[in-house]
């Protein structure tokens, strides 16, 4: 599959050694890839380096191959080609501190998902301001970082402009439990990512609120309807939200208390009000990106109204019940019209 | 929305007295219709009528408001409207021995999903040559029948070949925790309902192998698109498919360990056989489904690796390995191709 014409990509940095990050790296030197992974910290470098483990983002998981790590963002920067896995918000300021070491046409693969909250831009667009040098691609699919880290089976969708490119990447990254899948639909790709969280969030809050599963899985699907919209509406192509990156992340970022949005939208809907600025507080990407995701639907003039109720819950402009009201009553009127 | 010239419906037969028709009688009398709901068994009648409990199907869950329950078939056939909630495979017995006591024109709703064994067909044109006085509509929609008999909330797409008439039928069942969506797509309806029970089965088989939540959301994001294909090619819309009564219901069961289809996934993913035909068994209108829908999609010559699997393992042509491999294991390719 891959383009015989252009070189394999033999060597992964990886930047952002968080649980994510880390599940990455650990897929690329699975996947046969020489990989080294960045951490901030030093702390996390010693221990990856000396004892096979990230004690902060996944205790008690061995890395298993072992993983080269580095606080040397140069190092990481030589590979064929990098991973972006630091949180969603700190793309910009991550990406133009890589610049002074990304060679020009380096695929830079963005593993957050979100719109920046100021310019409301997605991440590839984003990292085109800030490192012009990158190629920018994005891997998203239905998969937490602690079933990657084990080696149970995954499949993800890895997407950029270009075709041949997305073939490379998921050729260097497939092994036997992790299956990237291709894709040319990096905007698909991309709102799948972003909006999942904040459908997560509502999913959450009707579970919170002991509404039921059957009541959990009709806001799914109506989920998935207004996920479909809102691509569309931004040039996503429609199977690609079908996919593994769409639906696929959504129904288990939407049911699994292992999502962090999913926890806080159960959080919610029981009445609490978790401090999302705490420092240590668990990094919930879709209360950041909701209201973004309000604006840019009302400037395409497309009906999200899943997305709007979270967006003025979580700024207390509503109530759960209000919340609820919009979640799931609708006036009784033709499914599809 | 109701189509003002056409008499409102004021009442509803039910026939059969399992845990969904008792449950979609409590829904009706909720929306304020007069309700005769009829039981094969003599017991279960008088359960209902002196206690007011379903003891065989829905003990311990208090009918409130209490129902009209009889033996006599032609009092629940002398209403506006009757639900058929009999076994999908009883459908054409059943169907035909209410032809004696049905006006024509009356508005039967199937509460069943699946195709006819022998036939292949879908249980509205069985019901249309049993019984050709009905005209045939369906319910489907992610709703257990312990969730609607207890009030949770709960949406479902009702549909009819004429939207007027679905409309009618929604507007006659909707109550605050009922809501009923009309659509005019019924094939697109009861394809949805049939498959869901076959791909709910394949979810169970990859939860019971231990593969993780990741792995069930990549299957379940397949067996999406292997849904909609199906549907397609035998004239379903594809908006119809991502509503409740597609998405919605295909969720719900292929998650949920209320559902019989996906438990009996599991109990294969573990490595048990259950016996499906010992007397007591629980009904598992999948597995029955599994072969008929893998033949009718070789004829319409669709791709259904999913169907296809399941219908293998259960008739012992391949083992949860193979079929494992068959679910999850697809050359690396583009993701739409």
């Amino acid at each position: 599959m891959t383009d015989e014409t252009l070189p394999a990509i033999g060597s992964i940095g990886v930047v952002g050694a968080g649980a994510w990050g880390t599940a990455l790296a650990l897929a690329a030197a699975r996947a046969g890839r020489s990989v080294t992974l960045w951490a901030r910290d030093p702390e996390t470098v010693a221990a990856i380096a000396t004892r096979c483990e990230n004690p902060r983002h996944l205790a008690g998981i061995p890395l298993d191959p072992p993983l080269a790590a580095t606080t040397d963002l140069a190092a990481a920067c030589a590979a064929d080609a990098i991973i972006l896995a630091t949180p969603a918000q700190t793309t910009r300021t991550v990406a133009a501190s890589l610049a002074p070491f990304v060679r020009r046409g380096t695929p830079v693969v963005l593993a957050a998902k979100g719109f920046e909250a100021g310019t409301r831009l997605l991440l590839a667009d984003v990292l085109t301001e800030a490192l012009p040098a990158a190629v920018p691609a994005a891997l998203s699919g239905p998969s937490f970082a602690a079933d990657v880290a084990r080696g149970l089976p995954t499949a993800v969708t890895i997407a950029a402009r270009d075709g041949a490119l997305a073939d490379r990447l998921a050729a260097a990254l497939a092994s036997p439990s992790f299956r990237p899948y291709a894709s040319d639909d990096l905007v698909g790709v991309e709102i799948g990512g972003a909006l999942k969280n904040v459908l997560a969030i509502a999913s959450g809050v009707v579970v919170g609120r002991g509404l039921g599963a059957s009541a959990q899985a009709a806001l799914t699907a109506r989920a998935f309807a207004e996920l479909q919209r809102f691509a569309a509406a931004l040039g996503g192509r429609p199977e690609t939200l079908t996919g593994l990156s769409g639906l696929g992340d959504l129904l288990l970022t939407a049911s699994s208390r292992q999502s962090r949005n999913f926890s806080f939208g159960i959080a919610l809907g029981e009445g609490r009000r978790p401090h999302l600025d705490d420092p240590g507080a668990p990094l919930v990407e879709g209360a950041a990106t909701a209201p973004v995701a309000a604006a840019i639907a009302a400037e395409h003039h497309v009906e999200v109204p899943i997305v709007a109720a979270v967006a003025a819950l979580i700024a207390g402009r509503i109530d759960v019940a209000a919340a609820i009201e919009g979640l799931m009553a609708r006036p009784l009127k033709r499914e599809t019209a």
